[in-house]
């Protein structure tokens, strides 16, 4: 009796970020001295903006006080928050997104590994590989996959390979699929998708009823205006796409927890048999049934992150962690890697050297430079061979973990 | 193509408290001058205790600065919490939790919602009737059932019938089930397991490999010191019960957002072919991979609910609401009202007057007494005939209330 999940066990024994720590716990343990300089996991380290540290301190004190104080929440978000949204996010670049086709969430990560929910266990699924494993585990443990085979794959899944031909930007499949999860900025490879890639993409999507979900964490990072920040910008995503956006790093919340995911309401499933059902009203019930809102406290943070202040501040941050990048390439590049990413995105994704494997590369990088990054291998099998580098740091550490790089390996 | 998920479609088109909150603003439009009393949703009214608007404060200005500043915190908890729940909620009752059997969430709504994934989907389900919605809804989205008869019961699951014969605390069931969900104190009904009871479960799963859902999310409200708050107290369960708890209604975290589930390293589930699995592990990979930690800030303010201040004035507002559970069950005594539970929980659980449906008596209080409640039949067909008055709202509220459900039914 009390039969488990089955499918979990087809998981790898660990996630990629608890892995990467016991390695560095080891090495720390067996080096007490060494300075070891974390650029893996991606987590920001600027301190939340002013206007944000204001705003929460001011939701705090409503909270404290019988008058002001608020108990459960819209599950879908605050008004004032959703009001932000649609506004700074959406139609400051011309596209209209209604109130309700926004569920304001506690993280990203979350409604990626939830999202898959909402389709069949039947459903064809397409990931990029490299690819942020959460979209592909989510599924392997829904049930979507048989055990991964020899090549490290879940049969079952459709593998969109980026690789240095296609500057890590794969095209649509050949056959068809029900979802597909797209990510640009691209995590892990910092690569970004162009319009005309997305055009293809949309249009792919509508020929072949295909639902798009659109991962735009790292949209803040962005800074050729000609680039789409959302995938609305292009004609007709709101018939074929859902869309994902965080304040992790647009505004420093890995710790503070606040997301969101737009579900057009033209957005449109089907079942078995033909029935046609908005992907909107599904959300909308597994949202309020298995979640309770974000925290008020938080919601007032992140609406805070659209106040002229916190805009100002917060690209400020932004353009910190983007001179990071520019130094790390340039750094990196004059120590003789080849590399890409890194221009509208945090992250550096790098050919490891002499053919290393990437977690060869990671134990040379930590023992040699005491510096942290994330294995290619870790983001599946299209990722050995690469190495990303993230350049949310100090000035100082990214300074330091370039001259111990260039030391090694120039 | 994007097949959907189906299963989403065999349950009602609306949750229960968004249907209630439809129900009382149609009668606010029509009536806009009528002050309604909401005793519904349970929600609770008092402002943050001043130890945890404190502790938030202090939290909110550590992420303002660089030196303090905290990103990503580990998904199961910080150790502060998770040490302030291992000796408050277990040590100081002879319980002994390991660390790494507690995992600090965002709400209880979201862990009884997810537990259900780390079970098989051929896995045999049991329920309580009347029981909260979220236990069923998330198995029927997952597909363990077939559509609703027309008792509105749900083929594949167990249910156990509460009723006042057995005080509305149903026995285990003869036939054999994986996973049980046992609330207590009740929601909706109010009424408490006795220890003699829990041993009787704890027995039971013993023999039967069966795995049990302790929500214990009212803990706080038991003032019976011989009642256990905590199904660990019980001789074995640690074998065999998960527990979870909340700080929503311990410390008025509804829009805080914290919880916590204990998964024992000791419950063990099966494969199919007989291999034996920690559930602990199962979880802790759930719990990891799609989920990134509560917020920091909250889990700051969770604390400081452990403190001595922060103990002392959670335990004043509790004893606040229960003073008006109280004067609800004399009230409603006086006006002839059969009732169940209110003493060790927020909630009375009301039989109707006159045969009348629960969603009849609904109606009737709201037009008749402008009081909102919660119709039984909301939480299962088990619930028809009854009605649940939740205990959280100002003293003059309660107290006007009762002023009008007495005039009316008196």
């Amino acid at each position: 009796m009390a039969r488990i999940n089955e499918h979990y066990a087809k998981l790898p024994a660990s996630y990629l970020f608890p892995e990467i720590g016991r390695r560095v716990r080891a090495y720390q343990a067996a080096h007490p001295d060494a300075k070891v300089i974390r650029l893996g996991i991606g987590d920001v380290t600027e301190p939340l903006a002013p206007a944000i540290v204001e705003a929460m301190h001011a939701a705090v004190d409503e909270m404290g006080k019988r008058e002001t104080f608020r108990g459960y929440g819209p599950e879908q978000g605050y008004d004032f928050l959703v009001e932000a949204i649609r506004e700074h996010d959406y139609r400051a670049r011309g596209v209209d997104i209604a109130a309700d086709e926004i569920f304001v969430s506690d993280g990203s990560k979350c409604d990626s590994g939830n999202v898959q929910e909402i389709f069949a266990l039947a459903a064809r699924i397409a990931v990029t590989d490299p690819v942020y494993p959460v979209y592909v585990d989510s599924n392997v443990m829904a049930g979507r996959t048989a055990a991964a085979g020899a090549d490290g794959r879940y049969p079952g899944l459709v593998y969109l390979v980026g690789n240095e031909d296609n500057g890590f930007q794969p095209a649509p499949p050949a056959e068809p699929v029900d979802f597909v999860y797209l990510c640009s900025p691209n995590n892990p490879t910092g690569t970004v998708a162009t319009r005309a890639q997305l055009e293809r993409w949309v249009a792919w999507a509508k020929q072949n009823d295909t639902v798009i979900l659109f991962d735009a964490a790292y949209e803040g990072y962005i800074s050729d205006p000609s680039l789409p920040r959302s995938i609305y910008e292009i004609e007709g995503a709101k018939d074929c796409a859902l869309e994902l956006r965080s304040f992790s790093k647009r505004a420093g919340f890995t710790g503070v927890r606040c997301a969101f995911m737009v579900v057009p309401k033209t957005v449109i499933g089907t079942t078995a048999d033909g029935k046609r059902t908005p992907l909107n009203t599904l959300w909308a019930r597994r949202h309020t049934t298995k979640f309770n809102g974000a925290s008020y406290i938080v919601q007032r943070g992140a609406a805070a992150a659209y106040s002229a202040a916190g805009l100002a501040q917060t690209n400020d941050q932004i353009a910190f962690y983007m001179e990071n990048a520019r130094l790390l390439r340039e750094g990196l590049g004059g120590a003789g890697f080849t590399m890409f990413g890194g221009l509208h995105a945090p992250y550096i994704w790098l050919r490891t050297r002499d053919n290393a494997s990437s977690w060869e590369f990671f134990d040379q990088l930590l023992t040699k430079a005491q510096v942290v990054g994330t294995p290619g291998a870790g983001f599946g099998p299209g990722g050995e061979g690469y190495f990303r580098l993230s350049a949310f740091n100090s000035r100082a550490n990214i300074e330091e973990a370039i001259g111990r790089i260039k030391k090694v390996f120039a």
